[in-house]
């Protein structure tokens, strides 16, 4: 057991705080990091607000970790004290089901374990996530990092923004000669947007926001498309080879649906808190397209993210905080007032 | 030209009466067919009611045509008079699109031309169905049938019911060791039981009564789910490889997509009037599943069906009527009152 520092929402409503609370010991398999980094992602807030309607408290929010190796168990042969590490959204999986044999463990049958608020996905006691000082992980769950060290800050936000997105647009076999959509310019989109122009396709940004236009072509968009702006829609009728949707505020589908080609998929990785207008059945029909959704990554898949985005000089583009500012944070996040995504410098948590 | 004797809707609300019309003169690379059965369809209500609002009136309906040659045109090498042949949902298409090169002519680019209300998909003049005595098709859109003689009435419901099952279960790759569902035993339905069977899947029907399940399980269906019944329902989680829904009435897609094991599809063939209530984001992104659409068949496709059904000595289970009861049918078709499917006996045209 080691005596962990963080901070914790402890109710629905009242602002993050100071928490104290234990790890456990470092175990044979297990990695122990020093974090330097948490990103904030959405889930954090939702979380932490209770708006998924399954937290438990006290809940210490954070699975964009990027940090230092300061202790492995005896059986540990990937890591050594001292090395660059970074853990996502998942600490642990039955590693016995068919979805874990094939290393799809976000699909794990009998539950993964997320990184914080663990239980609500499987079993046994709560986790405690990034926003702290150290994080202890099974190494099967533990990412090598091979970006340069001056990028560890925009590193962060990969580990659940850069694989939410790496991995449908691996799955739906994005690539050279396609033309790909990405709907919204926010931490998951900007993601989307660098990761799916590195992978070769055409790019084409939607925005409700005229104004995010020169940002996404800065970021690899090839175009943008006011999403309001119906001639603009239409000039896209029946075009798209795939379309990444990461827009989790409700809103309609149809007008993303009926830009798709024949056959073609746009995959859902925002989770609204209500539902979206229902989509419309003639147009799934009448080009036999299809609507799916994907949840993060796997963690073989995240270790090739990681690996592609370092190939390809991929980081989140981020505006750094103090974890003091982290109630303040959600509350920009709240109004898409962030370029793209906030990541805490914990080392602001030792002046605390 | 020729004059042909049917029957037609004059407005949404009158009851089909008799109508005397014009088919154009035999062209080269035309056959004309003598009708014999004609089966009927819900979309051929929805049509001759105006219900999804593109009727052009007077409206011929009829889609399911089973006759036997009378006349070809002078490049007609397919067919010769004497010969049984079958016309479905498409009598023409641009043929010069990528998906009319595929094969996937109801797919049309530009927009396919339906047997009866033609214009409503792609272009030029009205096109009136098989609720009449012959019909004039390009031999591209003929097929051969295979079946006996004795057989043909219960033929004729392939063309349209029986394509539109059998495509999407292609498409899907249905096959041996896998569990696919059906949901609902109507004309669709019941289709699909019996070519799923035929493909070798362990077939589970789905059905809001329970009186319908030795039928179901006569048809090829290895079970049946009531689904009102929660218990069955939730025996079943994550357990499908595919699911056919051939509902069409507005209902909880949850229900079944929640069915479905990891990254399978629930495709949709059913066009409800109104939306299905939205179905859940957490339900696709937790399971990587998929919501599709279908839309009956091409050409080619429609054929292999044809062989698939004669080869495994699959044909619709009908009810024969005379067209002067078709306005009464209806009234059974929207009672769901009919097992599984109303044919024309088009003799009794004759006798008008």
């Amino acid at each position: 057991m080691s005596t962990t520092i963080g901070y914790a929402a402890f109710d629905p409503s009242t602002p993050l705080a100071p928490h104290t609370f234990s790890r456990r010991a470092v175990g044979p398999n297990d990695v122990q990091i020093e974090i330097l980094f948490c990103g904030v992602c959405h889930s954090d807030l939702h979380t932490a607000r209770n708006e998924w309607h399954n937290t438990l408290y006290p809940s210490v929010p954070g699975h964009e970790i990027v940090g230092r190796v300061s202790a492995v168990g005896e059986s540990v042969n990937r890591f050594k004290v001292g090395d660059i590490a970074g853990v996502g959204c998942l600490v642990d999986s039955c590693q016995s089901c068919p979805s874990c044999g094939e290393g799809l463990e976000q699909y794990c049958e009998n539950g993964f374990v997320g990184t914080y608020n663990g239980p609500a996905f499987g079993g046994g006691e709560n986790t405690f996530g990034g926003y702290s000082d150290n994080i202890v992980v099974n190494e099967k769950f533990v990412l090598r990092i091979s970006h340069t060290e001056d990028k560890l800050a925009a590193v962060a936000p990969l580990l659940c923004a850069g694989i939410t997105t790496y991995s449908p647009l691996r799955q739906w076999k994005v690539g050279p000669g396609q033309k790909v959509g990405v709907v919204g310019l926010g931490g998951l989109g900007h993601m989307a947007v660098k990761i799916a122009n590195a992978m070769g396709a055409h790019v084409v940004l939607f925005t409700t926001s005229p104004d995010k236009k020169e940002d996404a072509l800065r970021l690899g968009a090839s175009e943008v498309v006011v999403s309001k702006n119906q001639d603009e829609m239409s000039a896209h009728l029946n075009s798209f080879d795939f379309i990444l949707n990461t827009v989790a505020a409700p809103h309609n589908l149809d007008a993303f649906l009926s830009l798709l080609k024949r056959d073609a998929t746009m995959t859902l990785v925002g989770a609204p808190a209500s539902p979206h207008p229902s989509p419309s059945v003639f147009g799934l029909i009448f080009k036999r397209r299809r609507l799916a959704g994907s949840l993060i990554g796997g963690i073989a898949e995240t270790q090739e993210m990681l690996d592609f985005c370092a190939e390809h000089n991929i980081v989140s583009d981020i505006e750094m905080i103090d974890i003091q500012t982290i109630n303040e944070a959600y509350e920009r996040m709240l109004k898409s007032d962030v370029k793209y995504r906030f990541v805490i410098d914990m080392a602001s948590l030792k002046s605390a």
